[in-house]
């Protein structure tokens, strides 16, 4: 197997965006090809999850190609609900790790101002199963709120642990110019005032709004490359080092013991073996928090703390931007934004942003390795991907 | 690049089919898998244009693994438009060829029964240029017709001839029990009768209602495998042998000479090239006829005939069972339908089938040497690939 490279990023800012979707895929596109320093690539995949049913446009990879004048390079869209942007990441790998393209541009892009939030909940909930849930109204933050009970009674997490991650993101995105909010919060606003339940109602119980990541448009993309084209750009050497990807149950209840995250814990297990890393060699990673309870859960799965001790952590600062193992310095799904198909990609770009030492305020010291997990469905659909700076 | 078998097949009837979308894909692939004599994969991959938009349904892997109980591989959905299907063989192919899995389930299904017809032509006008077509009402048997006045124009074809397309695949298509359409036609019925324009009617003129595929509910799927896999299977050696693809300008108008299907001869070029064949070594062909013109304009630019050329040999008989390139035996997607995401994949089972010998009374004799063309848009994104039987 060929060893993989990427040599180019780029990103739009998060927010509500005017143009069209596949504008927002160009122009993160064209930030990851003059970062490169090419103008041709060999594959494009793009990651999406609703471009047919909220922006009326299929084939979203011939009209990536087009717009960036990339013909004839074959392209593809990868749709795997929020997980689409590092699954096109993994098919992207393959294609350069198989030697059949040397050079392959990888975008994910979402555009979601088409609905508003009420209707975006509901496209979200067509990840769920389409019989024993969807049917039923079972919508993503009710799922996450059913999980943070379970998580509260079993592992003592609070409603303060919660807030404490919203917390910590939302104000890592403040260091972050792309990131989609930018209103600094504290735990006093949020939890401990007397404003705090008008500022932060429930949106399922015990989830409040400021638990939930906000609904975004925007693009990321990076240029994955060949050993040779990646020496010959003069870009920083980082490599896709591990990539693991698991499933689990389509329908949460039926997993033996629904607070495990057996997708998370086995796609990490996989990504570690590939690239011949313990979890402690992990120096920066994004984790995907949709909502607060996830960045807590993923953190104890990939491996980074013990089961049930993740909050302890958190409550130390051990996942802070300083601390043991900074997660989510971009300002993870909370506070960068989670545009669903762009998050994927949007999380590698933080990370070899971070490796390349070009963050700025939210640099993470002497990061060398990081580690990124995109979480689809409720956790029944986990890549989990490993980068090192070489050179 | 290692190499890449197919060692198990599965089809659902194309028809319209009464159970869920991930069911659809589910029956095909317990078909595959029956086949190949295995019951765990490492990687699965759905070919699906319009599950979100369609069948409120995403993250079609997810749930696809799932329903087989295939937990905990990983799985993604590939939309490419009509040409899905092929790329997801693609993107499965590099997966067994980079050494990163030994085993890829590639699935394809659509369920179209939620969208009549017109509803239908608007969600496959989706793949058009956004702003340069779609918003201006631009439909598939719009271009399609443009398209055939163009080349009747240019070389000759007429009426006559595409109705010859019609009557070889829906006629081919009685012998192929999963065919869609079991209804024998002639050109007396559908051209030289009194009753022929009350029969068949303007779609868009020059366009009939017999000039244009169905729309169709079916799944099929294929079992990719590394050599390894394969020689322990004991299922014949049917290796993936080449594939292309590329792009072409999104909006047809752009292009510089709208009757050449470039997308279509550098994909042919580049599976010729990397199965080291040419276009005479081909035994048999299915070809992507969504519109009866197209399979006599792809017959001339995967090489099989000269360019303007190909309405004379099918007029000669060369690409009925039996001619000297059978094109389409399965019936195409003018007789077996096409259930957009299924067709790729559906054309590859048809190649084994024949590779195999296994296909009954519309066998193609010693076929040993398969190709398959997946149109994508209008030509904007097309994958052709090559198979050969090895033993």
């Amino acid at each position: 197997m060929r060893d993989v490279y990427i040599i180019g990023i780029g990103i739009t800012t998060f927010t509500r965006l005017e143009y069209p979707l596949s504008e927002i895929a160009a122009y993160a596109s064209m930030g990851a090809l003059k970062d490169a320093g090419v103008d041709k690539v060999d594959y494009v995949l793009v990651a999406n999850m609703g471009s047919a049913r909220i922006n009326s446009q299929s084939a979203l990879g011939s009209a990536l190609v087009d717009s960036l004048s990339l013909t004839p390079a074959g392209a593809a869209r990868i749709e795997n609900g929020p997980a689409s942007g590092a699954s096109a990441i993994k098919d992207g790998f393959m294609a350069v790790a198989s030697g059949m393209h040397d050079t392959v541009l990888v975008a994910g892009a979402e555009r979601m101002r088409e609905v508003n939030n009420l209707e975006a909940t509901d496209f979200v909930a067509t990840l769920t199963h389409p019989m024993a849930e969807y049917i039923y109204g079972v919508t993503l933050p009710g799922h996450a709120a059913m999980f943070t009970r379970l998580y509260m009674a079993k592992y003592g997490v609070t409603e303060r642990h919660l807030a404490m991650v919203a917390v910590k993101n939302q104000n890592n995105a403040l260091l972050n110019p792309n990131a989609h909010l930018h209103q600094e919060i504290s735990l006093a606003g949020i939890l401990d005032s007397p404003e705090a339940f008008t500022n932060n109602p429930w949106v399922a119980e015990p989830i409040r709004f400021f638990d939930c990541c906000p609904v975004s448009d925007g693009g990321a993309a990076l240029i994955l490359a060949s050993k040779e084209v990646a020496q010959a750009s003069g870009r920083p050497m980082i490599r896709i080092s591990g990539i693991g990807q698991a499933t689990d149950t389509l329908a949460v209840h039926e997993r033996d013991e629904p607070t495990d995250l057996m997708a998370v814990r086995l796609a990490a297990q996989q990504a570690y073996d590939m690239a011949g890393i313990k979890p402690k060699d992990v120096d920066v990673a994004e984790l995907h928090d949709a909502f607060t309870i996830l960045e807590i859960a993923e953190s104890e799965e990939v491996g980074f703390f013990e089961k049930g001790k993740g909050h302890i952590a958190l409550e130390k600062g051990e996942t802070a931007i300083g601390g043991r193992i900074p997660i989510n310095p971009s300002g993870g799904l909370k506070g960068k934004g989670h545009p669903v198909g762009a998050t994927g990609v949007a999380q590698v770009h933080e990370i070899v942003t971070q490796l390349r030492g070009d963050a700025g305020e939210r640099q993470v010291k002497k990061a060398r390795t990081g580690l990124a997990c995109n979480f689809g469905g409720f956790g029944n659909n986990v890549i989990v991907s490993t980068y090192v700076r070489e050179a």
